[in-house]
């Protein structure tokens, strides 16, 4: 039995709520930087399906978590439709940039199940190694942040390019939107098949729009691609993590039909447990500092974690991080919150 | 009588909101770009009374907006603190990066008057030029979002060097931020007695902060410079701006004891109304989305501006962005939405 998907579809709550770590195939794991050091790219990581799913084992073998995430990058989207992706080292990802209708034409739609091919190899190939006790996610970016990253080529620290682009365009960028739609809902409905037995949809921007185009670009989006998928595999769950929408989470939740809302680390704890578990009956997820967990004393993480358990652990809840673990973080103090967690 | 007073002394509602715009005095104006134009760099014009005075003057002349923000920097108290401050093009601000205790002991706490002595002489010179019905702001960077700029060493992606710091080196991390509340203290006390009628307290980068540090690092200090603020001058108004930060935005408003709320673009208007604005009484300022406003076409920043007004406008409160007017918008989008409010 899944504790994880126990929690969601039965919506029990456990004394010790199920975990996962949002990243936790990566950089902080001597055995992940060993596999890293002999492959060329990133991107070949992702694309090679012993190695990934070698990856995404290596922290279930070691903690026993409750779910494998399979190891992969939000940006295998558009990299299968044709845009050029490169992982510069200390610098993020570049992105051939996309501005025009003309670009969008160039889009290799139909590309998605070849080109990722090997993701779903991935997939089943980690499948064959869990117990029946863990779950196996799948990923995908959400459109409004996958675009952030065509439009602007890369990260970014104000994302004015994109947010001009989407107002100033808006022919071009719903098109763009819409391809995306599509694009994710064919890739997680292929996820699903070769196996994972929960989606996410990480929507990492989401926070620099202002709130009438939150509604726009990241809520009727996410209705769109959730409802679909719910039609498609209405047995699978859909965890949905729109990061730092502060008190949009809430009109979220009332319009996207997803099983787990996944709160970032910015969230205010009563007002989640309040507007959000109690109100809405969401399951939460969430929402541990990743800095913290990094650099804070044991005092410091076992205060926020006990406070997450108390706000959060008498209702349907999953423990994780507010955002992904960075490579910086002890693997002792991974192993600590485990232990306060299963106490 | 000045509009902007009245509205948040008299908790009076108008039907016509006073508005100011956040960075008014920039570059979307040619009168502006012509001074810049002829002072070798940024600083060089906050420093300059008689061109920091015309500057703050310009869009008072060409708009009448309801209150003039004196022209200036957040960054003038580092710079005054002995912290080396360059402004490169297209790139925003350098500083010499601060990381120990013996950085603190060189800074120079007593220098606030004496170096930012023109920012007071631009303060009376403009006072001397508006007329009974605007109202003159002064403002200055809140310890955290100045702590972001002296630890970063400028802008940032993703601030990870000050959230670090200020987990990792808690001792150094405190003492910075007394001494820049202090120095913010003094600095907006001497700008009141310079003839500021209201202050502004802007703490930009709030929003990368989890809940527990936005209490620790955003309301803590703000809580300590407006009571002490309010100590000293009892009848001057304060209006704090903690961007993004979410539901956050209730408990700031519930302890700190300022007259306004600034609220930045992504806060959703509802939750506002009900929150802030009903059951906390709090004069609102905001929201309208600066990148509409450069962008948007008139049919979509008519219907925005419509919005915040029947939101907002039955209750005592100010029009302004949800953020600072950018380089790139037209003059004549300013004009309409001033038309929309004075209608």
């Amino acid at each position: 039995m899944k504790k994880l998907i126990n929690i969601i579809q039965n919506k029990n709550s456990e004394k010790n709520p199920p975990i996962w770590i949002m990243r936790q195939a990566g950089r902080y794991l001597p055995e992940y930087r060993e596999v890293r050091s002999n492959v060329k790219n990133f991107l070949e990581l992702c694309y090679t399906p012993k190695l990934a799913s070698e990856v995404t084992l290596q922290p279930i073998r070691r903690f026993g978590l409750d779910a494998a995430i399979i190891f992969s990058d939000i940006l295998v989207i558009p990299d299968a439709l044709g845009i050029k992706v490169d992982f510069v080292k200390n610098e993020g990802p570049k992105l051939q940039k996309i501005s025009t209708i003309e670009d969008l034409k160039k889009f290799k739609i139909d590309n998605i199940k070849s080109h990722l091919n090997p993701v779903f190899e991935a997939l089943e190939l980690t499948k064959s190694q869990l117990d029946d006790s863990t779950a196996l996610i799948g990923f995908a970016g959400a459109p409004w942040t996958l675009a952030c990253y065509m439009i602007e080529g890369g990260g970014s620290k104000n994302f004015e390019s994109v947010r001009i682009k989407a107002i100033q365009d808006p022919e071009f960028f719903s098109q763009l939107i819409e391809i995306l739609i599509n694009s994710i809902i064919e890739y997680l409905s292929l996820k699903i098949k070769a196996g994972a037995d929960v989606v996410k949809l990480f929507d990492s921007w989401a926070g620099v729009l202002p709130s009438s185009e939150i509604q726009k670009w990241v809520i009727n989006p996410a209705k769109k691609i959730v409802s679909e998928l719910k039609k498609l595999h209405p047995e699978v769950p859909v965890i949905c993590f729109p990061r730092g929408i502060g008190m949009n989470y809430l009109e979220f939740k009332k319009q996207v039909p997803c099983d787990v809302i996944a709160l970032d680390q910015t969230v205010e704890r009563n007002w989640a447990k309040k507007n959000l578990q109690q109100d809405c009956e969401a399951v939460l997820q969430g929402n541990l500092d990743n800095i913290l967990l990094a650099f804070g004393s044991k005092k410091e993480i076992e205060k926020e974690v006990l406070d997450i358990l108390e706000k959060f652990g008498d209702k349907p809840f999953i423990f994780n991080l507010g955002h992904g673990i960075i490579p910086q973080t002890p693997i002792e103090n991974v192993e600590f919150i485990l232990d306060l967690i299963r106490k």
